[in-house]
């Protein structure tokens, strides 16, 4: 059984109001009945009801998170760096696991409300939610941080990457090596390879690359079965393909498919086919050669939302915050210089 | 400002039982009264107080779930499987990542307990907490079943894969395809890479191969790191060997660090080097050659852990259970014959 106040008091020799004292630190206690108190409680291994605390002073110190997969490359990092954010903050988290799914989102974020939770994150909402208002009207009841997903004119507390920033970037870097024979290779519908393939056609379109412009979209772009699904149509495209050329991926699973497209085709990475990819996941360094791609902050990224979210709670709510993470290349042996 | 009962039912012109009626399905309600009542709940976007229901219904349908490290590739396919099988049966979860210390992990308990939670599953928990009786002390207080780790006359609830049974098959198969030379790569102290190494020793004396016994410890073996670190050492190991020979490496981690090694020492894998990996993290089937490697029954892990942890809060943890899966070779490109 669980020890309860009266039994560390009875142990202790003590009131309950004076356990209760030296567990809340809120009132001063003599050093040697403190020290009674803290054996006792040590003893017994209690741990007091942090429930029926809450229910009193309003706050629950629980925050829940919304992921559309926590089974993924990108998300885990996320949430390691707001799980470490908030628990050294007093906070636990709850974990909620949407399947990528717009009516499990709706409905986890109204059983967390039912929680009682503190604040909310969401980790790459649907575009849907955002759009119909579901998640304005949910920030207007609780502290509310979106991490990524659709913000145009969207009233919600943003953490964003800057990700046309980094595209830019890796379409200079390539530029810069001498490449004008760019591959842009995409996934299918999603809001952030629709940035990419924006800045992808206005800077072929600035620097006169018109001609070479060729983009692949690969079908589903964000899972396990990417790598090979992006392996698979990249060996029959590198059949027709004249090298050198480079290749630029929405993402680094998509980069690791056109890499072993390469492998089997027997072209040289880098020296046939620059690969660059997008978000350095940690595999990106973790294959032969290490493939060259643009880092999305995942820690920060979690970090910096579990620091607005405390602010929000902090101030109750009563500001609506934006933050812009900018985005970094990182630099390592999948591409070279024609 | 949330709406309460109190305001659903003005919404809905009824008393605030009837609302409550409705929403805990408890009662019979006429029809038209209980969709004029969920219309409300739903113009309001009402949640009820599951806070309070739980102080009253003794139960607070949460599970704590402690793991070393999120940011992993084994444990993220563990927690979703978790999550999910609780969710279908109304619970949701407390996430704690102990950073792999022995200390917060008594912390967390601790904590989990004082938020009243109705279970505890721990992966992968520090052997010094299982043998000091931490974890049985706590298993008398709380529902609670682990996922692996130390076991030995351990008076706890256990999921375990058979990693001895795993490894047998593995050397097996090396075996059958003509291997002699039989490399071993570990890394530092585990529980895990000891019953393994309690194979291999067994399996090389049992076929009198001790003349070729090899054992390489690679250091720091689960960690992003260990891919490169195995790769290091397996690059100066490998200049002073005779192919073709066989590795059979703890993880599947080592085993990505001896492939990278190999392609730079330019051997061929599998024709002058066979490897065999542990664990069939998603990485093993994203490489090229794809790495052959004994499948650790990720998803099942979770989904039986959940599972007898809801048996154990239904039967009041009057039973203590232990289960041991079966694991399976996947073979894939990475081994040949000789």
């Amino acid at each position: 059984m669980k020890a309860s106040i009266k039994d560390v008091a009875r142990e202790a020799n003590v009131s309950m109001s004076t356990v209760s004292r030296v567990m809340n630190k809120n009132y001063p206690v003599k050093e040697e009945t403190k020290i009674r108190v803290e054996k006792a409680v040590e003893k017994l291994n209690f741990s007091p009801n942090i429930l029926a605390r809450s229910l009193i002073c309003q706050n629950t110190k629980t925050i829940g998170i919304l992921v559309p997969s926590i089974d993924n490359f990108f998300f885990p990092t996320v949430i390691k760096a707001i799980e470490y954010e908030l628990k050294i903050n007093g906070y636990s988290i709850y974990l909620c696991d949407t399947g990528n799914n717009a009516t499990e989102e709706i409905k986890y974020v109204k059983s967390l409300m039912g929680r009682q939770v503190d604040g909310i994150i969401v980790i790459d909402p649907k575009t849907e939610n955002m759009k119909n208002g579901f998640y304005e009207a949910a920030s207007k009841d609780v502290p509310l941080v979106s991490i990524n997903g659709y913000n145009d004119n969207i009233n919600c507390n943003f953490v964003l990457n800057d990700e046309a920033s980094g595209a830019r970037q890796a379409m200079l870097y390539l530029l810069e090596l001498g490449h004008k024979n760019i591959i842009f290779v995409r996934g299918k519908e999603s809001y952030s390879y629709d940035i990419k393939e924006n800045v992808y056609n206005e800077f072929m379109e600035e620097n006169k690359l018109n001609y070479h412009k060729n983009i692949i979209n690969i079908g589903e772009g964000n899972s396990y079965e990417t790598v090979d699904g992006t392996m698979n149509i990249m060996r029959k495209e590198l059949e027709n393909l004249q090298t050198p050329i480079a290749i630029f991926a929405c993402n680094d699973l998509m980069a690791l498919g056109v890499l072993n497209a390469c492998k089997i085709m027997n072209f040289n990475v880098p020296k046939d086919v620059s690969i660059i990819g997008f978000d350095n996941i940690c595999i990106s360094n973790m294959v032969e050669p290490k493939i060259t791609t643009v880092d999305q902050n995942m820690y920060l990224l979690g970090e910096s939302a579990s620091k607005m979210l405390l602010q929000l709670i902090e101030n109750k709510n009563h500001e609506v915050c934006r933050l812009k993470l900018k985005t970094q290349l990182i630099i390592r042996n999948s591409c070279s210089n024609i």
